[in-house]
């Protein structure tokens, strides 16, 4: 039976300043059973939009695209903060629910018409997906889809990537 | 037939700082055949050592165990840098190979008795897993391995985490 992964999400307020209420997925990662339920549906997800390539931005969309990738057998690219990917790169900048980034991708992490998922665990105002997408674009690649653990809807993160398509496992 | 994964590492020279040499998981990772043949490597190393749970630290160390603890159905429990966790965690400090930092593990995240796999995409001089090793004990958790994707071997890492097992992929 499936398990309700509402009740894998923890809540705290003020964090990780004051104001804002913080989604935590720890109780979901570290339970078995509920990451392969919430992976496995993104997995399904990807296999529908036969997807080549998954792109997750630092550091938690790793955790959520890097077994879907392992799954399917297909790779991974990570979207890094600055100074962290040696060689050539794309930048995109944002800016965040708090606090103002840029993302780097590796020049070579896509090829040009590659189907790509984009994942992270969280959609809050999207900047960060806006980026990421923004990034594979860059390289060429065409983003099929979105996918997150957990989609704050009163954000509005969908508006900053309209025309894309977008899973969330969770709402709040 | 088995790839050899030497051939997916790119190495860059004074990256990121002056007399380091880099060596580079992106070309392994964004090969869905060699993320996976690398990935079954440890899946089956966890799988003989009868882990109950996975823990790595930010953020490449996701990578690596993330999709172990997915095909295998069991937890993720990430090692984060400072500010990242809410709730109440425990916290260990080290030294880098270049720089110091500390790492926080979620307080809830191991059970007492656990066996867990620690991972890394990089044994280097053993710090930041020196550091995680020491999180999960301070749990209660029994650390019954730790898997690398590469091991720099002049660098000594193993000194610093004697008695504990060690898969690492390639030696450089």
């Amino acid at each position: 039976m499936a398990l309700d992964l509402n009740d894998y999400i923890a809540t705290y307020n003020d964090f990780p300043e004051k104001g804002i209420v913080f989604r935590d997925i720890s109780p979901l990662l570290e339970d078995g059973d509920a990451y392969k339920q919430a992976t496995d549906e993104i997995v399904q997800y990807a296999r529908d939009k036969k997807v080549d390539m998954i792109v997750g931005p630092e550091a938690r969309g790793f955790i959520v695209g890097c077994p879907v990738a392992y799954d399917l057998g297909i790779g991974f690219a990570p979207a890094r903060k600055k100074g962290k990917l040696p060689g050539k790169t794309v930048k995109a900048s944002y800016g965040l629910e708090y606090g103002k980034s840029s993302l780097y991708l590796h020049e070579g992490a896509i090829k040009p018409g590659q189907r790509v998922l984009v994942t992270d665990d969280l959609l809050a105002t999207g900047g960060t997906i806006g980026a990421t997408i923004e990034l594979v674009e860059d390289l060429g690649g065409i983003v099929v889809g979105t996918a997150f653990l957990i989609e704050l809807e009163e954000l509005h993160g969908r508006d900053n990537i309209k025309g894309y398509d977008i899973l969330s496992l969770l709402k709040y």
